[in-house]
């Protein structure tokens, strides 16, 4: 049994696509951003880090949506998740993903959580003006050089793609004209269609907190 | 035969330390940053994302650091840079790294590169006032909660080490006070007595441009 500690519209609907599509057996635990419950001590005495997401597992927490996604992968080999077997098509995967986390949803950041980097309102604002230029390129990328079709990494469904789904869902927010990234969009929508992803995703809206 | 292509100075140290530790055949291509040959186009056709490191394979270009040492450790099984053979254990490795790669790492960069996330010299200054705070919260935690001693993870030397040292160069120049984080001041220091560690700087400080 595992527990996933998310938060509702995060990186960590990723991990909770995962998970469902694994087949593991998992719990959900909400962490209410709205009350800054992830600065709680009860919350952070199991993630330090003071963020989502955060995976309970007999073994203990794991943090950092790239390495919970390969250990979601590696733990069900049925699922095939991941081509776990050859490690350079699994590095592909891995380098899929830690340019989400390290390029893509930093500069997404920049337009909620500024003060991260800097202390003056005046940063946080040329921060937030900079974010449609910033995200939009790492899509650019993303749409004409890394997306394979129909999944991120072709024909084969990855751990690669509800990460990639989870991020996508911020495109619009961050100013970024989804015209320009019909590939992505595409992925988007197939994404959406996948009972895992409507099941997650209702999960999490529906919890209280 | 492997490729790195790699910048002095920067974080594709890591993954060159880990060719060295894991015993595999490779060659060194400069990058001269000062040139800005990282937008050439020779070097765009290599690594779009005009980055180091990359490291160029017989079945195709690997890129960002986290990707590349699981690639490295899972190449060359018999030099243990990993625990490959537990789901867990090896989370908690990438884990580490990832947490380098996409917090440590992102926070240093606000110091030299704020123009990736902002327009203004007014927030460049307000981003670099601020590294010595961010950079440093990181360190505490790394010191506190997740360096385990002597190795990051244990007992056991693995590509966590590597990737911890190379950014661990950077502590004075980011401001924070090496004296709070003996810990990680004494696993730089550890590291720096290694042969493959000393003779990886000195072929990257050699080569020319």
């Amino acid at each position: 049994m595992f527990t996933l500690y998310y938060a509702a519209h995060t990186c960590s609907l990723a991990s909770h696509i995962a998970l469902a599509d694994a087949g593991a057996d998992y719990e959900l635990r909400r962490i209410a951003f709205a009350t800054t419950q992830q600065q709680s001590v009860d919350y952070l005495a199991i993630n330090p880090k003071a963020r989502v997401p955060a995976l309970v597992t007999p073994r203990g927490v794991l943090t950092e949506t790239p390495a919970m996604l390969a250990f979601i992968a590696q733990s069900f080999p049925d699922a095939q998740l991941a081509p776990l077997d050859d490690p350079f098509a699994f590095a592909e995967v891995q380098a899929f993903n830690s340019y989400l986390c390290s390029t893509l949803h930093v500069a997404h950041a920049h337009r909620m959580r500024g003060h991260r980097w800097a202390y003056e309102e005046s940063s946080f604002a040329d921060m937030q003006r900079k974010v449609p230029e910033s995200v939009g390129a790492c899509y650019d990328l993303i749409e004409n050089r890394m997306l394979k079709g129909p999944w991120v990494m072709g024909e084969r469904y990855s751990i690669a793609d509800p990460y990639l789904f989870t991020l996508a869902q911020w495109i619009e927010d961050d100013g970024v004209d989804p015209e320009r990234i019909p590939g992505v969009i595409a992925h988007r929508s197939r994404m959406s269609e996948r009972a895992n992803v409507r099941t997650a995703i209702a999960a999490e809206l529906a919890a209280s907190g």
